[in-house]
């Protein structure tokens, strides 16, 4: 069936002077459509319109932006309604930062607004500048530098011998999730936590400020959440379920994923005196940022106060539900999502994913008007709170669990974006579909497909091997993903095929949750031609439509199995690292290399012996790696043999679409991962101790890296049993396309 | 006979109280008993004494420490004399350097006394902060950022399509010799160059300044010669020949060696202004620096001024040359050396390192009136000169190089020293005399010897092969020799087997070349007990009579042998890497990645397609690496086999001594150095665009560097045949010593 539609686009492409067949690629001449209708225009009019005043969680224009989307929606054609959630969602009452010893200083803790700036003023409706879910708090205590506040760093602190123990720690933002910081330095024993943004990461030193470049001026404050993500996000108060206005609600006190103690972010102009105060000896190379000081560790003499008091009210979620239903597997979903709150104006973050998801719809709604019918339903979504926590999304999941798990395809996110190269993450058995679209779509600038410019920077960047990969394999290859958007529940908690999707890479900012990430900025630094925007639009608008067509589902397996077995080596060659790692410190402890080396001046503390991590049995994970390897193989051989004779085998088709559906559902386990029950996908989880970054594997990889190793050994055998389901129901796929004569 | 010597020393040892024969090693009593004479507090007051006050070339406190030094010697029973030179040592007449556009700025150049440091208001005597052997000139030009000023630097400014022509191009310190800077800035057409100090490099960024701290203040300025020493170093007037009265000389504007543009360092008080008046692209993150500004390429829109002007004066140098005369080979002379000329005060550079000098020299009397009589005849000298180029060495060298060429065994050097671990570099036949020595020598801090905490410091900081090395290997090795300080003109003019050594890296500094080098600064923040200075004067001090009373030379030429084939292996491996690098960068110009990639907001110029260099016949230097490791084991053997049969065979040891103190030379071509005929050294040299840093096997590895195959190919050629010519001089020692019976 599918080639008889090529042969009619041809006809019909040479009569209406639509794009050639060839052009629209074997998908058929529907999303080659859906590529011509979006438009920069009114990208940069979306943008515009939705970060025109701030609108962050329980705002009035937050309210509005929600009913503006649902008309836009309506406008173009979709079912489209608000679907809303009560959430716990802390707003500052107190903030008070000050200097006390050995001089003082009190902190500003404010933005302030810049006059070319049209809504930087918009202070009556700004958000202070805070980070979301910290305790209240009064605390006194000494400074004590920690980096960027990430485990390694206190491994550092402690050979120096310094001890957060009672002190307030100061960080830098960077390098882990802001929410790490917190958790890290309450669990080595401080009483406070300021996460400021150091010049080094996104102000002076990376170029120019604000408003005469894009970078963080000295007063920019990034907010943000410091919510034990890692844990489960979401409304803290209603763990695994909706929060729905009948929900059994946790206290606050009880709440799981607040901080332990109190958290303010705070500018690099606030920070330098309080950094210029501490003394002791300065700290590691790599530790230095670039202020004009002398970055020491502390403790003290620097003391200072931090007093932090919040409302800790519930606010009202408004999610964008919109819908085109399907018309021949109406109970097959494509989800596609981008949130719409913002910590202030948010042109970037999350207008200008926004605008996309807008743009596709107002496109596909244009279809619907020239005759296309999408096989399946498809579902667009406009999540609110996301940037408290993935509040909307994760509500979302929790509550439609049973639907989604019966229903959902596949689940394609998207957030903030900008100009330059495709950056794709996602379920690997989605790599290949993400690959065909990405050859179909023009780059704006390069004059060549998105595909073909990532190509060029894999190559460009690459290492050797990175080079031969990108020239040689039929796919580039797509990251896996850990969290920081609203992909976390569909993929981790629910088990949804998951693809997350941006432009970037040309232009750098420091307005990420500032007032001044708005349209002066975006329209003068970022996209500024909204054409990226509409790049992104056509490429996530064919994903969509390719899903919501094809007769069978554009699923692949090898790119996962090759996955799963280069995860298992790298796991195999952490281990042996370590233990190499941990060998050669016993010896040298041994040895007394670390006392003959030591500086009487400057002594550092010998780190303890600790034990060889033991040989763990990778047996269960190899095996299982190539079981799917082969089930996968013989799945895409059993596919390309059938191709021409599955338009007359549709039930056959149907059979296989109802086990794809299911594949990455085989990769989750219903207890969980160790400690965290939540995150129940084995193959992909945000790092306990990194936030946003992922850990692929994580059960094992979590548990060698905390020292776990029995723990890893029997994670083994739970994510190798996971592939084995996984290899079975794609055994099964393949048996039922064999059978296809 | 040395075996009979220990024996007495045995008994001796028993009933005086000095050091059993276990303690002293195998060399003897009376190495053993100097290392228990020099003195920390004799040290410090030598240190106090030298930098009272500022001692230049040509000032009267110049003269008086020369006078002191000789008469110190003479004191300890020493002949010692003053040797002159007159040599061409220009001093600044006028200094401006001024930002004329778009706003408007004048540099102070010069740097303020601290009231807590006495001898930093000596304003008279202080030299002006300038560099030595700049050009005379008056120019105008943008201003341009060069990062550090190296040729890579401007492989990068290419690639940004950033021109230095007429150009004023500011670089910052470090990475290269500073004389490397306004070399390769004249190459690329610029018409000044200005070096500063960033505080990345010594400044706040590493730690607190000056006073409180040891590190450079804003307005600290780094002196310095920019010479082309390179090409050749010492009297600019004078090539090859010592600087007398007599000599003949080149015209001013003839000295090839002089800076082809005018050149001023500044401190980075005086280069924030004009560095924040840059505009343009903001440079790459590795070129990035610790002032609180966006780093940006430039040219312009600031445009700088600088006018300098200076006497052209030829002045007196003052080396002190002192000596023991030898008891049995006269006519076999051990060179020892350190300078005693100081930018200003110098008390760590060179103060530190001319006070063990003088604490060898004091104990060597000592030794003398108990009855020590050196076989060999030991020549202290105290360098003149050192700071503006190797003046006073070199001069002297040129001078004496017939006598040196026939009677010269060994050349020990020093510099500034400080507080760590032994830094050791030079020739390796001296490799196991200088291990032998340290495993002899107590490190003052740690309870080990000098030797253990060095493997110690391998241990710890080494990969994983540096740490089997230093684990396993016999000795610890040390490092080839470069250039920066007065072992150049003995090791690569004359062909003089060299050792240089100091103690460090426990102690960071930021006033190197500045009036804060002084006894205020040392002795608060580098070897404040002078222990240090006690350790090399007992580490040079024995390494100094071993050579001078050994029968049979301690030199040994496995280390030599294992690093002809290393440097032949990393030859190949380097021209293997250009190789790669050209055929993968050209490959990619041909497969448009360049234009790919581009950022059309920052569009970057594409490289030039460049032949891939071509196959070199490696075979004679692998062959000749062969030969010498074959010749090496042999005499190493035909030693071990004659030891203690050689006290009844002294013609024979005359014989092969006669030979060793060929053997260094062996190395040499009177051709020189393509392109720099006085580097005569085929192994060792300082890189014509590192300055400092050695390139080793320098013909074949800046042949291949600077893309002149052919030439690196009959470079090959000349090294085989110097390595053959060694491997014949060492084959003929072991045939000597194989007649033993």
């Amino acid at each position: 069936m599918r080639r008889a539609i090529v042969m009619v686009v041809l006809v019909l492409g040479g009569l209406a002077g639509l794009p050639s067949a060839q052009e629209a690629g074997h998908d058929g001449k529907w999303d080659a459509q859906l590529r011509t209708l979006p438009d920069a225009g009114r990208i940069r009019e979306s943008i515009r319109r939705m970060s025109a005043r701030p609108h962050h969680v329980g705002s009035p224009y937050g309210k509005e932006v929600a009913d503006w989307i649902v008309a836009e929606f309506r406008s173009y054609g979709w079912q489209a309604e608000i679907e809303t959630f009560d959430v716990l969602f802390p707003t500052p009452k107190e903030r008070v930062l000050e200097l006390v010893e050995p001089t003082t200083y009190r902190a500003h803790l404010d933005e302030p607004p810049v006059a070319a700036d049209p809504t930087s003023g918009q202070t009556a409706e700004q958000l202070p500048t805070y980070n979301a879910y910290s305790r209240d708090g009064d605390v006194t205590g000494p400074l004590v530098y920690v980096n960027y506040g990430r485990p390694q760093d206190y491994e550092v602190l402690e050979r120096y011998g310094v001890s957060v123990k009672g002190a307030i720690v100061i960080a830098r933002y960077g390098m882990s999730w802001r929410g790490i910081k917190p958790k890290v330095a309450a669990e080595k024993g401080a009483v406070g936590c300021i996460i400021y943004s150091d010049p080094r990461e996104d102000g002076y030193f990376q170029g120019e400020v604000f408003p005469k470049g894009p970078m963080r001026p000295p007063r920019g404050v990034q907010r943000g959440s410091v919510m034990d993500l890692p844990t489960y996000p979401g409304d803290p108060l209603t763990p695994g379920v909706g929060a729905t206005a009948v929900a059994k609600r946790l206290e606050v006190a009880d709440a799981p994923t607040l901080t332990k103690i109190p958290v303010l972010p705070i500018s690099y102009a606030d920070a330098q005196p309080l950094l210029a105060a501490i003394e002791g000896r300065t700290v590691p190379t790599d530790w230095r940022g670039a202020l004009p000081i002398t970055y020491r560790f502390g403790p003290g003499p620097a003391k200072a106060h931090l007093k932090l008091a919040f409302n800790w009210d519930i606010k009202r979620l408004h999610n964008v539900i919109a819908k085109i239903p399907g018309s021949t597997y109406p109970d097959e979903w494509i989800v596609r999502g981008n949130h719409h709150d913002a910590w202030v104006n948010g042109a970037e973050d999350p207008a200008s994913g926004m605008a996309a998801v807008l743009e596709e719809a107002r496109a596909m709604g244009e279809l619907l008007k020239r005759g296309w019918k999408p096989k399946r339903t498809i579902v667009y979504a406009g999540w609110d709170g996301e940037e408290p926590a993935l509040l909307g999304s994760t509500e979302w999941v929790e509550q439609h669990d049973a639907d989604l798990r019966a229903h959902a395809v596949a689940y394609i996110n998207t957030d903030g974006t900008g100009r330059g190269t495709l950056d794709a993450g996602g379920s690997h058995s989605l790599e290949a579909l993400v690959n065909a679209v990405a050859r179909d779509v023009d780059d704006p600038e390069a004059g060549i497909s998105v595909w073909k410019r990532l190509q060029a920077s894999r190559i460009s960047e690459g290492h050797e091997e990175d080079r031969k990969t990108a020239r040689e394999r039929k796919d580039l290859r797509i990251d896996a993903l850990g969290s920081g958007s609203d992909f976390t529940p569909f993929l981790q908690h629910n088990g949804v095929p998951t693809l997350s999707l941006a432009f970037g890479g040309e232009d750098e900012g420091g307005i990420y949750h500032s007032i001044y990430d708005d349209f002066f900025w975006y329209s003068q630094f970022s996209d500024r031609d909204f054409v990226y925007g509409r790049a992104l639009a056509q490429t996530v608008g064919s994903i969509v439509m390719r899903l919501a067509d094809a007769d069978l589902l554009p699923f692949e397996f090898t790119a996962v199995a090759e996955r799963a077995d280069a995860y298992t080596k790298e796991l195999q060659k952490l281990l042996e690292t370590k233990q190499k790692e941990i060998a050669e410190r016993n010896r040298q402890i041994d040895d007394g290399v670390f006392a003959a080396i030591d500086d009487p001046r400057q002594p550092l503390v010998t780190p303890k012996r600790e034990d060889v991590p033991p040989a763990i049995n990778f047996a269960p994970l190899l095996n299982a790696a190539t079981r799917i390897e082969q089930a996968a193989a013989r799945y895409q051989k059993a596919r390309d043999a059938a191709g021409p004779r599955l338009a007359s085998n549709l039930e056959v088709v149907r059979t296989v679409n109802a086990l794809l559906i299911q594949s990455e559902r085989q990769l989750l386990d219903p207890a969980g991962l160790p400690g965290r029950p939540w995150y129940r996908h084995l193959l992909y989880a945000p790092g306990y101790y990194t936030g946003y970054a992922v850990k692929t594997m994580p059960g094992v990889r979590e548990g060698i890296e905390q020292k776990k190793y029995a723990e890893a050994e029997s994670e083994i055998v739970r994510v190798a049993a996971a592939l084995d389901r996984e290899s079975a129901l794609i055994t099964k796929a393949a048996d039922a396309l064999e059978g296809v004569r």
